[in-house]
């Protein structure tokens, strides 16, 4: 059977819908998250462990995730820190990685060796072996790597789920316009701070931000009956060298590679302890709000004391 | 940089070489096997777990690993298949499984369907669960699924290393055209088997047939000062509608997804309580024997009373 077809293809469907029937086709093969696909990282064997286990993919594409405009060092150690980016936002320490590539044979080897150098100092830097992986090869013009990482905490795993009304809503750096300003290669994943935050008891929710926060901010809100309203004068907008991020950037551009978050309580001790740590204080953007006035899920925009309601979508990486 | 180039590229190099400089590349980052590249899986974090917990990963991608005369319930199928395989081979039992696709926007729906129908009933058949995944878009025509399998235990691992002069080598079944045949597609893998192999203080070394018998047993005389003798008359070749085998496909040909073991010892008392619990006994196929002669780490075959000495290849995956 032909793979391909002009109709009734995946061209119709948004990446979420393509994802979400992937999971259905899986069905009961399939648990429900943070167990199976839905949150940034699936938490593993629990009861095995003393330890919990965390397991994570994603991949770099070359026209897709960066262009001949990128060292191949840089995109290598891209590939390691979104992987890093997931794991963080769980709260835990990433230990092993897989690989599995796809090239053609006319990929340069001075190339190839530079995108792994990048790709093992990074490791390196972050204390992870690669640990294996596969290899297979295809016509032309073509490189691809996922990457599997796997990490582990002994504290309970930081999940998507779990703000509720009057948290806090936070990122921990500035959004928008990530692929102009070479941010999406350059970019530290906040491992430590994810580490920190899954020590916190106040924390109810954390994600990384990698498909634009219009977009993530609604897998945090997804569950309950809870909205969240962003001031929009508090997003921090990003402004790099020929540019400056606008609000709707900030909301709708991908590859932040940030920690978005939900804090219970006293905003002032938290960032105080915040500050102690690291030397900054994240940012304070929003608040998890009731949904009595709209439907679930929705955010605002608050601006000059103005309310409005967001429609906007993310950044589809398919 | 750009990626692609016409000379100086992966062309000139054997898929056996390009794995070797990307692992060259990772240096210290990737420990020696069996926790890093270099067994069918790797090792993890012995020491943290009661359970020995592995890893593995495999890609089907269209074009290579099937093409359209295959059902994409079978594609799917194959891909869950051949990484429990590997899983087989170290004597582990998989438990989880993450998969990254690489798909262009005219995959047919219906065919995207099957293809998880297939993984998942697989998955569902060995109790595996999926537990996440990644998912990319590129232009045409493309379609590729990796899976990286995650397996776990009680047992010490079943490596391809630790066999000696005396071993019985044996194969769990017939080899050669795969492809021709379907059974690259329709083969079950010898999961049980593989368990009960790394069970038995007498199985020393184990490997699956993925790259070709010539190939495989070359990991398994690559250490120490051993090479194999292969007695012609037993290695057994497929026999099916429209064809048949010959020795030289069952050494060369790829993708019969049988084990491949070395037995020190008692060999009928080994086949006996084999049998006891399969059902059938597996094909004794040649011995371990001492490199002295000639350089370690090569393959003779002997038939009717001569012994010649194998120089050809496997299976290329890339």
């Amino acid at each position: 059977m032909n793979p391909f077809a002009d109709r009734n293809c995946v061209c119709e469907l948004s990446e979420k819908e393509i994802i979400e029937r992937i999971c259905g086709n899986f069905g009961s093969s399939m648990p429900p998250p943070p167990f199976g696909a839905g949150d940034d990282c699936a938490l593993i064997k629990k009861s095995l462990l003393r330890k919990n286990l965390y397991a994570t993919s994603d991949a770099v594409i070359y026209g897709r995730h960066f262009d001949s405009s990128a060292s191949p060092r840089r995109a290598g150690a891209k590939l390691m820190k979104r992987n890093i980016s997931d794991i963080a936002s769980m709260g835990a320490s990433p230990f092993a990685a897989l690989t599995s590539s796809i090239f053609s044979k006319n990929l340069s080897l001075e190339w190839l060796d530079e995108f792994c150098f990048g790709l093992a100092s990074t490791a390196e830097e972050y204390g992870i072996k690669l640990i294996g992986g596969d290899l297979a090869g295809v016509e032309k013009d073509f490189f691809s790597m996922h990457l599997t990482l796997l990490g582990d905490s002994s504290t309970k795993p930081l999940l998507r789920s779990g703000a509720g009304v009057g948290d806090w809503i936070y990122v921990t750096g500035v959004l928008g316009r990530s692929f102009e300003s070479g941010h999406h290669l350059d970019f530290q994943p906040r491992l430590r701070e994810g580490i920190w935050l899954g020590k916190q008891k106040c924390v109810r929710a954390c994600t990384d931000l990698s498909d634009g926060l219009g977009q993530d901010l609604r897998n945090i809100i997804s569950s309950g009956e809870i909205s969240a309203e962003i001031f929009a004068d508090s997003v921090p907008l990003r402004v790099f060298t020929g540019g400056k991020a606008s609000l709707s950037q900030a909301l709708g551009d991908g590859e932040d590679y940030e920690l978005l978050f939900a804090v219970r309580g006293n905003y002032m001790k938290f960032e105080k302890s915040f500050f102690a740590v690291f030397g900054y204080v994240p940012f304070r953007i929003g608040r998890i709000v009731n949904s009595k006035c709209g439907r679930p899920g929705e955010i605002y925009i608050t601006y000059s004391g103005v309310k409005t309601l967001y429609n906007g979508g993310g950044f589809s990486h398919f």
